[in-house]
């Protein structure tokens, strides 16, 4: 297949860009806010409209999928083409909660466009960067000449990403053949700057605990039975201070097995970034940098797992004193985890380290959360390369990789449907995702549709063709 | 003087036990709550009843010391002897509160008489042990044919110990001249057992302190910023931990300075106690022991001192988890003190451990509660002395020696009035402080007052004669 000429993507979306800014307008005006509940009928109305929306812009089935919760939309356009990758884009259609009050210039749910920015609640997270693969779909066939995309293409987009993602990984479990795909784009994710356009590769896993330590059966009197009893408040903070060690490698035997140390290359591309660390600071709401010793600020958020508390608790805590060995403490804790790593052998290596730690006369007990696997693409996968390819069309600047530290229901796709999963975002930092006033820059928006106007020719054109029966190489490992 | 008849006192207090009695009783129906708001006309008229019944006692003086809290009681008998010592007397005419619903069998302020024991609030706690002096007073006058006690007998009663002595160490303080003495014997306590009968020592003092700990500005997610910013409640935890070495030893340099080992005859006469560690527990409500290598539990209790973590607090302690990085992290700690170890020094010598623990990016702040000093009496103290054989002579039995683990108002009296602390007490574990069905055992009761009757006068006999001026040993050391 030839490549998709940039001047006709160009035009047409030139032609069809106002079209595109209003209707993405009269989608910014449903409140589908998932977590309010007197909003219920709002994320439906949403769902609707961009079913209807999605056939109109020529997919031949779009769905409503309903949930336990959220309805979800589901769309889906054969290429036509036997040999075509299938590509399933992720989005959310569901929004923050927002309120005028709260601090915005406008009404969150009245767009409204203004220096090259459209203002509204979810223009930027998620709904403008779910919308910008409708008009890139049709960029991409008007400037190929083509009744259908060049790779089998799919859409999911969920209702309760915002609140989340309650019934998610159930969602694509039970629809895990219609949703099958050779490759995941989620697009709910970011740029590094207007000036230095990024694609996500990966985004960190993550094991969650409590951890319930019991000790007296009531809180004691300290002065008639403190420093004669173990303390649970003692305890659990001895597990705390024992996670990590001097270098703050999480001390847990086997934690690390399994991980690939980070390339040369691959650490020169992350310091390739401009990366400020004074305004990383100011991001963090922190005042120094810490972490484990040998690895940047990027790094350490990137690519290396950790050992965190999200919250401690136990005895008194009230204004003033009180003098008590407590009956109790109870620990948050939570594992951030990288390629290679498995949650549940984690899970399982944390267990039986906290357990070999607690002393006579304490009992305990370790619950569990539902785990996120990390996801983590090569730098070399086809897929990717051809997003880079078509960003690198798109904005005219070199395309430069971050990943992602946070977790995502992304993880639960490349976990459920075996493909690997690649961030297409071109929302930066500035957009206010969950703040008032949240924005997207139109340019950067049209941006994103011009590289999907691109991408699709560009996958199908190098999408490694299948081989000899018996290849394993054939396709890439996910 | 001669000693006292045993027979007479005997006689007396036989004759007299009905009339007693039935004033406890009295005394008992008045709800004197001083937590309570609602009862602070009882606790008023609980003074005035003590203040009266001191007078029909004998005592010259007896005046109700109101406070911007509750009021205390002050009576004083001088001996008329101008080579007498002066003996404070402690105790508390407030009580716990009490419902009939909380379990008790009877009224908890209709006193009942029943198998050898009077139950009601304040039985034991402490009304029925103020009470036995004015008995044992009367029975020391009747059997030596005196006029006035041997030695210059001096009570303070305060209305405010069962809620937390507030305004006690003001009043102190502002009455010094009043109240001063040669020794203080407190009768808020109690004794081993029925079958053991003890005289306490010596309390742990206390300091206390809360750590305040601030990271990011608020809470931030743990997946952007995990593992590359320092975390407070890491923080909190880690000094938690390094408070003791492996030996449970408290690490904070010079904490153990100016601390008089344990003697072996000290050690004896710890272990010579009928300790049971399974019943021990069952009092602590705890499943197993700990503690400080190289001493027994009640080693520990009594005079060892500790550091122990009395509540900690940070991020999220809801349900379920959330995965931040938490902005700030609470520590309430508590030092309990024993002889040798100032708390200022050792306020100062924590702050300045815990100040250079604090990594970059942290903030912190540590605030101390006023402390209460340790107070112990050495065994060959005459006051000392006297006490034993007192209570040898009315119980019959070899006294032996026990500790308070815990901290009080008596600190107080012995840090103002620079004189050695007593603990004559006379009620067992099973009287139910603070509990339902409070009840003192008759027995002990009339015991108590049968050792304050031989008390005075083997205190005056014994007690050292003022020597050759410029002699400093005339007076035993404070």
């Amino acid at each position: 297949m030839s490549q998709t000429p940039d001047s006709a993507v160009r035009t047409y979306i030139a032609d069809h860009r106002a079209a595109f800014l209003d209707d993405l307008a009269e989608w910014l005006r449903i409140p589908s806010v998932s977590a309010q509940p007197e909003h219920a009928d709002d994320v439906r109305r949403s769902a609707d409209w961009l079913a209807d929306t999605l056939r109109r812009t020529g997919f031949p089935t779009a769905e409503v999928w309903p949930t336990k919760g959220a309805p979800a939309v589901f769309a889906e356009w054969p290429s036509g083409d036997p040999d075509a990758p299938t590509v399933l884009v992720y989005g959310h259609h569901d929004v923050q909660p927002a309120d005028r009050a709260d601090g915005w210039g406008t009404e969150p749910f009245e767009p409204v466009v203004r220096d090259g920015r459209m203002y509204g609640r979810g223009a930027a997270d998620d709904k403008g960067q779910v919308f910008f693969h409708t008009l890139g779909v049709r960029a991409h066939l008007a400037a190929t000449g083509r009744t259908a995309p060049a790779v089998n293409l799919k859409l999911l987009v969920e209702g309760e990403e915002e609140s989340g993602s309650t019934h998610f990984r159930a969602l694509v479990e039970a629809n895990a053949d219609r949703l099958a795909a050779d490759v995941v784009i989620v697009s709910d994710t970011g740029m590094w700057s207007e000036t230095t356009p990024t694609v996500c590769t990966g985004m960190r896993g993550v094991a969650d605990c409590e951890v319930d330590l019991y000790g007296p059966e009531q809180d004691i009197h300290s002065g008639a039975f403190g420093g004669a009893v173990p303390n649970p408040a003692t305890v659990a903070a001895r597990l705390v201070a024992a996670l990590h060690d001097e270098d703050e490698r999480v001390t847990v035997p086997g934690f690390y097995d399994g991980i690939a140390e980070l390339t040369d290359a691959e650490r020169d591309l992350i310091a390739e970034l401009p990366f400020d660390e004074e305004e990383w600071l100011r991001t963090a709401k922190s005042h120094a940098t810490a972490g484990e010793a040998g690895y940047s600020t990027l790094e350490r958020v990137w690519a290396r797992p950790t050992a965190e508390v999200n919250g401690i608790g136990g005895g008194y805590q009230g204004p003033g004193g009180k003098t008590i060995v407590p009956a109790s403490a109870h620990l948050k804790l939570s594992f951030r985890l990288v390629s290679g790593q498995d949650p549940y052998a984690i899970e399982a290596a944390v267990t039986e380290w906290i357990t070999a730690r607690i002393p006579a006369g304490i009992r305990h007990s370790i619950t569990w959360g539902a785990p996120t696997r990390p996801c983590l693409t090569p730098l070399d996968h086809p897929a990717l390369q051809s997003v880079v390819r078509a960003m690198g069309r798109a904005f005219g600047a070199k395309i430069r990789f971050t990943r992602e530290g946070g977790s995502g229901p992304a993880a639960d796709l490349q976990d459920v449907l075996r493909a690997p999963v690649l961030f297409l975002g071109i929302s930066v930092p500035s957009d206010g995702w969950h703040s008032p006033n949240e924005k997207v820059e139109l340019e950067l928006l049209l941006k994103g549709v011009e590289t999907t106007a691109y991408l699709w020719s560009d996958l199908a054109a190098n999408w490694p063709r299948p081989a000899a029966a018996g290849d394993p190489s054939a396709r890439p490992a996910t």
